[in-house]
């Protein structure tokens, strides 16, 4: 039987409320087993962009990524954010040790081709270097990834948090059972975006398909779940999505994806 | 026999010139056998300190460091030039690893004691984790650290970048026959600061206090080759100062220490 393994990703919101981002880290911490953290961060390096002058340019909900701007999210999710991150996580006994995907070449991408739309220095994941993770992993390590990636040639580039969860999952189900959880500032996926207490507690193909067709599931939940279906056909176990207490509290209710 | 190790560390006027750095990284890459580089990069600090407004302070050649300041150099140093080095160096076909002192435990300080002068969140490093960074070692990887430890108290730390060379170096002298080579813009410890030629090609205890006595050696050369006594007296087996080319030109002329 193959271990466990918990990949938790974790959103912007959390991390940009340091009361929050405390109470997760301590939950995650607490996680028995093997685990991998995943996280954003695009309102601290909207702000330290505008700080220098720049304006963070959106397209279709992902950031269109200059060079300039490519700097400001290597700075903030490499840099501040993840060591953050990991010096907090170093306290609470989580022996974290914090990653871009240019580190030990764990996940390999290429510049987004231009289509309709040229969103800069934006990378979609090729590779993901599942042979590294499983060594870090197996000395009691806890691999903490920033979105950020690389193309081997000497390129950084910024990829969605989301993708790399799901892309890390999928790259590992040939050495562990994995769970996948987005954890977000609401309580699941909701029928109804203004009303908290309206979570779908069960999606499958079948009827992701239908909630797509009535436009219940739009804007950024569809690449979201796009990403879940993704892995769970790569052969993740479960994927879950929920506010952050879902990783520590299994009795209040989130949304459970299977195929 | 030990196996051999190579610890280099270069400074930060290497960093800010493109040029160079690519330079200096084709020859790193080139290095054979198992290594480790280590980063400061003082420069782009100051450059984004100023562009937000803060004024960096500086007491006796170190960095005094409040909060900002050192959300700053956790951007520039943990961020943008250690992932920018990494990313260069996978170009290379070496398997580098970025790392700050607070990944992996992998080195613990302390918030400096004030006496005189208070340094904010300076730290002075209290233990290097050699079995982590023997084990990355010992998987291909190669380590580049940049210039921030941690408290294994939450609280990130900026830390010297010639003292974080030499306590890794002294670290792993249980392990490996460990040479540690020291670049930065000049050609080694000087005679003459203004003569480029006038290169101190050997120094041992003995000299050193001569030259010390003499204020030949004075300033910001003064805690380096502190530095480079603290690593021999720990059992690093040969330290080299000098200029870039050192690492792959073995036939000029540079610094060579010995007790």
């Amino acid at each position: 039987m193959k271990n466990k393994l918990t990949i938790v990703k974790i959103g912007g919101n959390v991390i940009n409320d340091n009361k929050a981002l405390t109470s997760f880290l301590t939950d995650f911490a607490s996680i028995e087993g093997l685990k991998i953290l995943v996280h954003g961060g695009g309102k601290k390096a909207s702000e330290l962009a505008a700080q220098i002058g720049l304006t963070p340019k959106m397209m279709n909900g992902r950031r269109v990524t200059d060079e300039a701007n490519l700097d400001v999210v290597t700075m903030v999710y490499a840099g501040l954010l993840n060591k953050k991150i990991v010096a907090q996580l170093q306290q609470y006994n989580c022996n974290a040790i914090g990653l871009s995907g240019a580190d030990a070449n764990s996940i390999k991408a290429h510049k987004r081709v231009v289509k309709d739309i040229d969103y800069g220095y934006a990378g979609d994941v090729d590779e993901v270097n599942d042979s590294v993770i499983k060594l870090l992993l197996e000395n009691n390590l806890t691999p903490v990834f920033c979105a950020i990636t690389h193309d081997k040639n000497g390129q950084l580039l910024n990829t969605n948090a989301d993708t790399i969860a799901s892309e890390i999952a999928s790259g590992l189900t040939n050495h562990f059972h994995v769970v996948l959880i987005y954890c977000f500032e609401k309580n699941g996926v909701l029928k109804d975006v203004k009303d908290d207490n309206s979570i779908i507690e069960n999606i499958d193909s079948k009827s992701y398909a239908a909630l797509k067709d009535k436009n219940i599931i739009a804007d950024g939940m569809l690449p979201k779940l796009e990403n879940c279906f993704y892995a769970l056909n790569n052969g993740v176990a479960k994927i879950i999505i929920g506010n952050p207490s879902v990783i520590v509290n299994k009795v209040q209710k989130y949304t459970s994806l299977k195929l």
